[in-house]
């Protein structure tokens, strides 16, 4: 979106051809509609004028919205009832008084509202003005959704909805701590399984056992050191692999430069607050201006008192000037207000594109445990297949023979005694 | 082996088929052996006798040992030093007197020691006797190995080959117990870990990770329970399928059969102890007669004293009973040593069939441990691939779209302020 800024057509934009006549300009309103302003009758529309300059378009009142307003008075109405507080809303100020038409007032007509100022915010009114298209359509994209402030359940403030996009980076990166601390007390039960195993595997209990049958039995018990060792892998590796990992993705930087974004888009909105309060000063004083020069004819006409048409012609100048001021205070919230818009919009992308480089980068090394874990079973497997080799060479007789060998008492057996 | 009693010729046995000349009887020695005894002359000889009876066979000193030495005198010399104590040897008894040759007398000549008695067992000495075939070739059996005592290294006491054997199968029932106990302590090492898996499991820890990404950790923490369930199973049945079995194979039964056993084989022992003292005892008591008739014929060649024929008469008849005697107390210590020699042989097959039966048990056994394992790992494999599945399908453009509308404060971008 762009400032309203007098601009040149648009490719592809509709265009008379005609030049414009005398006096008239035209703009780029920051939804990307052409408007026309004529600065000295301050006309305003989106019709593009035709040559016969000076005569009032259509009316205001017929048309949706207009970027800007007569200068003489403002056109929001009261709509939905305000989702925050601090709702600014303007009321139609003016009937047409009988018969006194002035060429500025000629062009008060009542005007529907169809904006609505939310904390310094200015936002259409449902149904009000140009359908707006979503700037990232079906990306569910945080710069199409987190205009608003959001107020808080308990009533008493708001929160932007740049504050709740923050937030979650922020609960992101508490998150991941959390996940690292997970692993982390998984490391120490493997560390702990590990050292139970290892120990039992040293046990003398059945050492005496011999022979082939022995043998499987001393291998068997060993396994249980190999099965530890294996375990105590898996834990370092989830250690290095993943636990350290996941504890310093994004360090300490990560939160200062979030602190940046969030006072930069604070100032902005700072800044917004500011501008409006001087266009509501502004808005106050042209229709104190106004209303003296109401009054001041009202006066003439009834001969009421001894002002002259000097001293209306002063009111009038006045009141002109109040209008200029307005119109100036306006355009300068409205800049400052694109300025903030091109700024959130950017910076929520940063902030949603962190979101997405988190999430893959947590998917990557939770893949990585999965993938230890599965390491980690496969060992374990082959630690029991030469136990069971051992086993199934168990041979009863071999055993005999070996034993027997070793505990003989004689290779001689008794025979008769003689006499 | 049979007793040595009166038997026919066995089948495949070489005989002269010719009669045995009068007086002559033949029987079977515990090897298995034939001989032939003449209960007149108290010969005794391998060789079947020819018809010519009454004249001296091949003389006693060129055959090797002959079952059944002549009544008059015992044939067992000095060997090598004895291997344990009570070892019985006798010498040679006599020279013949010059010129003087009584029928018996005639008999005597030197003969060699062909057997040793230990501990109350008749052995062979070595390279004397026929050579010993094993009774089970190549099996290394019980039955060959373990007739003779054994000398505790301390050398005060032995022990029976028999007691030997007995000990090793209650060593093997303690090495079973030695196993369940092994088993037992692998099985609270599992019980603790999936204690630990499964607390972990329940952690809060990173519980507000939402989307696709907070679905997969949510499993990761779950699989750390089906982990445990996993462990929790194969502790149940290591309980169920090897500890427990372990504990209860041969319950006490066994050792009283064992005791039994024991009991048995010890009566033989000393039944052959006793039957061996009165060898002794009759052995002296011949030795005695036969110095007292010595004396009195000498005596009377050199006239010493007025002994008359009927003295020596006497002497003799006393001489010839003690030398009954001394065949009966012998022909009885041998069928006792042969009772002995069959329970032990049927005994200690017994223990070598049980030993078999054990190490194959126990093998049987081990392997159900190693398929467990195997299982286990098989398992806890399978626990981690939901894991796997989930963070493949994270998607951090889902997630933020399920974020997005669950947190978004707007759908309406701000429009330019109207005047």
């Amino acid at each position: 979106m762009k400032s309203a800024v007098e601009s040149s057509a648009a490719p592809g934009e509709e265009t008379d051809r005609q030049p414009l006549p005398p006096g008239w300009k035209s703009y780029m309103s920051p939804e990307g509609l052409r408007y026309y302003v004529n600065s000295s009758s301050k006309e305003t529309t989106w019709r593009r004028p035709s040559s016969s300059a000076g005569a009032p378009q259509r009316p205001l009142a017929q048309q949706n919205s207009s970027p800007y307003a007569n200068g003489c008075h403002s056109s929001t109405k009261k709509g939905q009832p305000a989702e925050a507080m601090n709702v600014s809303l303007r009321k139609p100020m003016h009937k047409q008084p009988p018969g006194s038409i002035s060429p500025a007032k000629r062009q008060i007509k009542e005007v529907k509202e169809t904006k609505i100022t939310i904390n310094c915010v200015t936002f259409p009114l449902p149904g009000e003005g140009p359908e707006q298209q979503l700037l990232k359509p079906n990306e569910w994209s945080y710069c199409d959704y987190f205009w608003a402030d959001k107020k808080d359940p308990q009533g008493t403030t708001s929160v932007t909805g740049f504050e709740v996009l923050l937030q979650k980076q922020l609960k992101g990166k508490q998150l991941q701590k959390e996940m690292a601390e997970f692993i982390h007390e998984r490391i120490k039960i493997e560390e702990e399984y590990a050292k139970n195993l290892s120990k039992l595997s040293l046990s003398p209990l059945a050492a005496q056992e011999e022979g082939t049958l022995g043998e499987a039995w001393t291998q068997l018990k060993k396994s249980l050191h190999d099965e530890a060792e294996v375990h105590l892998k898996f834990a370092n590796k989830l250690h290095t692999e993943v636990e350290k990992p996941l504890l310093t993705f994004r360090g300490d930087n990560f939160k200062k430069d979030l602190k940046k974004y969030d006072h930069h888009i604070a100032d902005l909105r700072k800044q917004l607050a500011s501008r409006y309060a001087s266009v509501e000063k502004a808005r106050k004083a042209l229709a104190d201006r106004q209303k003296d020069l109401e009054v001041k004819t009202q006066q003439l006409e009834i001969k009421l008192s001894n002002k002259t048409e000097e001293d209306i012609k002063k009111a009038r100048r006045k009141s002109t000037q109040a209008g200029d001021d307005l119109m100036r205070c306006v355009d300068l919230y409205n800049q400052t207000q694109s300025k903030w818009f091109e700024e959130m919009v950017t910076t929520s992308m940063e902030l949603e594109k962190l979101e997405v480089e988190r999430i893959e980068w947590i998917q990557q090394h939770l893949r990585q445990y999965t993938t230890l874990r599965h390491e980690t079973d496969m060992f374990n497997q082959s630690m029991v297949e030469p136990v069971d080799q051992l086993l199934q060479s168990v041979e009863p007789a071999k055993d005999r023979e070996l034993w027997v060998k070793e505990n003989k008492t004689s290779e001689v057996r008794p025979v008769d005694m003689d006499i």
